[in-house]
């Protein structure tokens, strides 16, 4: 997915207010704003919008001078989610359809995310867990969750492209329902917003059921284009992707294989592309083959 | 009022979308948008909202190859006012308190502005003015209606800046309760999105019942700054200055002199200003004097 008219206003905005979690310094504030806005007059609209996310966090997180402002909220993600997860195992492995059970909280966990305009914060975790399991699912729906089933169970290489920490750890649930020894999720190589990197997937034991790979890049999306080699053979060998989140969406809507996409619809602009509606749940295999 | 950080995606966002009205190229409508970003990184933020409005208004109309892209919408709503004008006047003469009367309904003509986010169109604009009449009035209420009154009894010169096309119609009911011979209305001077110009003043027949003279700039507010001494004369030596629309707020929130600001408020930044909501209808009296 190209980059919109519509996204720029969108991540100027963003560059207004991200970085007020983190200073009230005027100058500083202002400087972030002015960078971002000389920085994307010049961006390639061709490239997607995760790669314009990450040139505002590229001059957020030097002006701030710290190279992971998000760290402290991810951490508490991963213990919210972390404190959740026991009773969400139960209710997979208590539910009439553990695998759909799985995958409806995973693509729920992905309302934690500090860079898109809708986030969810703690204080309605739980309560969106609850609503998960009866929420209709967009796109592809209750089929795309039977395919993705079905195509899990014969495929021989899965990678899981993870999104945001916190979300990450609820995403082990879908992963303990994918054949072992198959599967291996990637994280992003350095700080992308609050893009789960590889201590959260430490946190939250990923790599004892499965192997934990990095994207190469620090960027909110997987923008093949941009990533090291060794990682795109990873993808294109894969027999199945997993992709999670609104920035994987944009960055692989249009390649080829087998992907199915798991998000909380977050703009409008994705929303049309999807045809559906900001906040829906969304389970989508591409059209590619 | 100086230019808020939340000013400037809010302005990009007007980059991407109002050209869209008279464009659907996608070279030009980008090359606005760049342009916009490219000139408002460089914007000195002491500098009133207004004058930032300025800046894309120049490069959109440069880009269009039209110096006045609004001109036909601006025909239309003096039209559909001038249509309402009649029914309005007589709900003014009718009314227990016609000044309160044609003061709501001035006030609520300044919905018709295509420049802020929440303008309104043609087919709410009948009900918009049986809803003024019961409206609450917020800034200073029913008592800064009174005091403009009293105010406008005793000034020997009251200077009347106007906002938009269409409502300058409507501005005339107010204008009629007004001491005859006393009154100027100020217009801008060359185009500014849909802002009233000297033809919209005489379509409104105010040159029968007012003197009109322009401010002297094509902005869509009156940055005393910016405009000729002339204008700047007359501002300070009128003894009642009734200001209409955000615009003008914006620009003559910190000037000295007996100011009434009579608008709806558009946006959150000026809504926060005035203790109100967005959405309110206001007369405020200015702190100064």
């Amino acid at each position: 997915m190209k980059t919109y008219l519509d996204c720029v206003p969108c991540i100027i905005k963003q560059a207004v207010r991200a970085p007020r979690r983190f200073t009230d310094d005027p100058v500083v504030l202002e400087r972030i704003l002015r960078k971002t806005m000389l920085a994307i007059t010049e961006f390639d609209l061709s490239r997607t919008p995760p790669e314009m996310g990450c040139v505002l966090n590229h001059i957020m997180n030097r002006e701030l001078g710290n190279p992971d402002p998000y760290l402290e909220e991810k951490r508490r993600f991963n213990m919210l989610a972390s404190e959740l997860l026991p009773g969400l195992r139960k209710e997979v492995k208590s539910a009439a359809d553990p695998f759909e059970t799985a995958v409806r909280l995973a693509v729920a966990a992905n309302y934690i995310d500090f860079g898109a305009p809708a986030g969810r914060t703690d204080g309605l975790l739980a309560a969106l867990f609850t609503e998960a399991l009866s929420q209709p699912i967009k796109g592809g729906g209750a089929s795309a969750i039977k395919r993705l089933r079905e195509l899990a169970g014969e495929a021989d290489s899965i990678l899981y492209l993870a999104d945001n920490a916190g979300e990450i750890v609820i995403d082990r649930l879908v992963i303990e329902q994918l054949p072992r020894g198959k599967v291996t999720v990637a994280v992003r190589e350095g700080p992308a917003i609050n893009d789960a990197l590889f201590e959260d997937a430490s946190v939250a034991g990923l790599d004892e059921v499965a192997e934990v790979v990095t994207s190469g890049v620090d960027l909110p999306g997987t923008p093949l284009n941009a990533c090291p080699p060794a990682f795109v053979e990873r993808f294109r060998s894969a027999r199945l992707i997993i992709s999670k989140g609104q920035g994987n969406f944009e960055t692989l809507s249009d390649e080829p294989g087998t992907i199915f996409f798991l998000l909380v619809v977050k703009c409008p602009t994705v929303a049309q592309h999807l045809s559906c509606e900001v906040g829906d749940f969304v389970v989508a295999k591409n059209a590619s083959n």
